[in-house]
């Protein structure tokens, strides 16, 4: 039986597992350490936070170390793992308010300290009003800041910079996003991903800009050594009130090195289907765990909320001897903009091909009801089908219609390998105000179909 | 070849046929006759055009005869076909104008004459303002009758009677629907169905009555012939200014009676997987054919527009020789009142444990987006599983979440038979906007599972 189970990071992996491994055991004694002041909340919602469609940060909070301590489970704020143990079975855990070191031992660890922002090296990339978005007080600074400025830079094309141009637009901010590389959204092909850029400074005229195969390679600060200008390498200078950086998560491990225990890509920690990791009493769950794709039967890394909850539900039934097993992901993405759905699951039609695959694909922009509703709006689906084996590779959804829905349906179909024969004429429920007769995921298959039958 | 295809019916099916019979075969002659004055409508919209959400009934019209005219197939309204001759390869056609009858050959034959209603042998149907809903004028008359009237009675309580009764109380309408069974919407189970019977009384208190287990037994009219009043067999009576009948519907099939063309359930034409009927040379499509159901591997009858169009594309591939398989149905149904949605696919766990399975079922009710976020809403999900396979058996949703997303991931799952150990860690799309961080649909299979293994 276990005895004492102790749990390194509070994001969103470690209290679920705390919680999830309470309902199973009731007497077991649970620790969890952090190196934050709070725990539990949902990083996720800070866009919305920063927009102010949500006006307290508390609302972020799913529980607090009270409600914790209700269930027996000790949460230590401001301490930090410095370093695990696995022979002796203990960790070094760092008091923040007092840089006191001391051991904790445990019969089980959960490792499950997220990922931090990549911070990239660019001159200047220390002056003040330059920030990342991670943690509930990086929200505060940034929506802070909002308020007293006028205009912004973010650096990066994925969804993060996306979630936070809504917010800061919406708010009356004159945006700049500045990507390396010749589209936003890498994961994305460039053609729907073009689509999306049009559409957002289509949105708001002039008062958005993208540039995209732009390189960031200095910040220039005032006399207050706050950061009042960005340079590009091809020369474009551009005045900013503050900057936000959206290039990139890496796994929160570097305590771990020396420990014995096995890193993945780009160190995050390997774990199996069983999220125990290469040691025997040591599990792992969330952002700072690799996974495994199953579209491509390779490991990866993706960090993402819902996955860290899965993964850490997982990890408890495990630790308190059930059974669970978590297969692996299938890189399921979606953020929006505004009215405007940005999703994408398995693979693109350029990944495929760099994969091995050989792909066909179909694109299709229809309405999402039938046409004569009068909410009824227009949507682009771009499928991705394995020429030899008649699955489904991946879909990407953009547009104002209900793109969630559709990637919803294709994504199980995925999973289950489900021959394009039989997804061609599911049986979607139909009635007027939910879809037109034919849904477009099923043209999408139909077109395919045609495709590798013509 | 094919030289000349006659297609017997103006709906869903025969329109469809016909426009991707073209498509696949530029030249081979295309006739198709109807008994109504316009075709290829779509009849799932008329719910809306009574409510006045759709103002014109055009809009409702997918294809006109002269659309299909540039197509060079030929559309003859008023033309109904009153008997098959499979042996000369002929059909009879009378014409509704003048009422002659004549002969036209074909070569390849696609019946799609769709469903008709059922109307009710009770005392009193034939006084005036007692109305069925299948046609555009059926539409019509309801409407024109609406705007003068302040009462109305429904009879059943399927989707049809729902969705006139948004439209009239929408209009402003006092609305009593009765239902001879002991709940509405039969195929749900009675939980479920009695939450959506509050819902509806709830959202218009005085304004809707809903009465089950009512009988029906005379209309009483007044000295117009119009009908007055509804009795029923516990003594109730109710003034009402007009009636719509939502009975049910049987496949319009009686025209081939002693054609030798086999009829399966409830009269329908038995086709295959390729919609082709006993005899050789006749297809058949949409409403008037039977269907085979995936989930209890037995035939039915389920009539839905997006049923007949997938066929009848089926149909058109096949009759151009191509392949194309419609391997059956999911017994999935959706429609709304007002912002709630109500909607089933596979097997209620009544109707699991009629037909000899094991089934296990959670119900689930949770919000459609992360908790926080100021347009999230509630919504409950009943998922049925059968506990020898692990497979899903099927899941109704009601509420003003987002219960068509949800549906939609179950159905697929449905379909391929995933394991619930497999679709209980689907990497669903997260974000708050979207989705909690678990989504109500894995929350259903995860507690499925804890009861399957506690």
């Amino acid at each position: 039986m276990t005895e004492k189970v102790v749990i390194i990071g509070g994001g969103a992996a470690g209290p679920k597992t705390a919680a999830k491994l309470r309902r199973e055991q009731p007497d077991v004694q649970i620790d969890l350490y952090t190196q934050e002041n709070i725990i539990s909340y949902s990083a996720c919602g800070l866009p919305y936070f920063i927009e102010n469609l949500i006006q307290s940060p508390e609302t972020l909070i799913i529980r607090t170390p009270e409600d914790f301590k209700k269930q027996n489970i000790d949460i230590h704020l401001y301490q930090k793992c410095v370093k695990v143990n696995p022979d002796e079975q203990t960790v070094l855990i760092q008091d923040l308010t007092n840089n006191n070191i001391y051991e904790v031992p445990y019969t089980i660890l959960v490792i499950a300290t997220g990922a931090i922002p990549v911070i990239p090296k660019i001159d200047g990339i220390n002056l003040k009003n330059i920030f990342t978005l991670r943690t509930i007080d990086d929200g505060i600074k940034i929506k802070q800041k909002m308020y007293e400025s006028k205009k912004a830079v973010l650096l990066g094309g994925g969804y993060i910079s996306i979630e936070v141009m809504e917010a800061l637009v919406n708010n009356g901010l004159n945006v700049t996003l500045i990507e390396r590389n010749q589209q936003i959204l890498k994961m994305f092909d460039k053609d729907l991903a073009d689509r999306v850029t049009d559409y957002i400074i289509g949105r708001n005229p002039g008062q958005v800009n993208i540039l995209t195969g732009e390189e960031v390679i200095a910040f220039k600060g005032n006399e207050n050594n706050e950061v009042a200008e960005v340079i590009t390498a091809s020369g474009k200078r551009i005045e900013t009130d503050f900057v936000v950086l959206g290039t990139g998560v890496r796994p929160n491990t570097d305590f771990l090195e020396g420990s014995g225990i096995k890193l993945g890509i780009k160190n995050s920690v390997k774990v199996d289907t069983t999220m125990k990791t290469s040691n025997h009493n040591i599990y792992a769950a969330g952002d700072c765990t690799d996974n495994y794709n199953l579209v491509t039967n390779k490991h990866t890394w993706v960090p993402l909320g819902s996955t860290a909850n899965k993964e850490g539900r997982c990890a408890a039934i495990n630790i308190a001897g059930g059974n669970c097993l978590f297969e692996g992901i299938l890189n399921s993405t979606i953020t929006k903009y505004f009215e405007y759905t940005i999703s994408i699951i398995g693979i693109s039609y350029k990944e495929a091909v760099e994969l091995g695959f050989q792909p066909e694909y179909a694109i299709v922009t229809k309405r999402d009801k039938a046409g004569y509703m009068p909410d009824s709006e227009a949507m682009t689906l771009k499928m991705i089908v394995d020429k030899n084996t008649h699955t489904i590779l991946g879909l990407q959804g953009i547009g104002e219609g209900d793109v969630n829905q559709r990637i919803n349906t294709v994504l199980p179909a995925i999973l289950s390998k489900t021959k394009l024969e039989s997804f061609m004429n599911l049986d979607l429920p139909y009635s007027p105000p939910y879809s037109p007769a034919i849904d477009p995921v099923l043209n999408a298959a139909q077109i395919i179909y045609q495709k590798l039958n013509g």
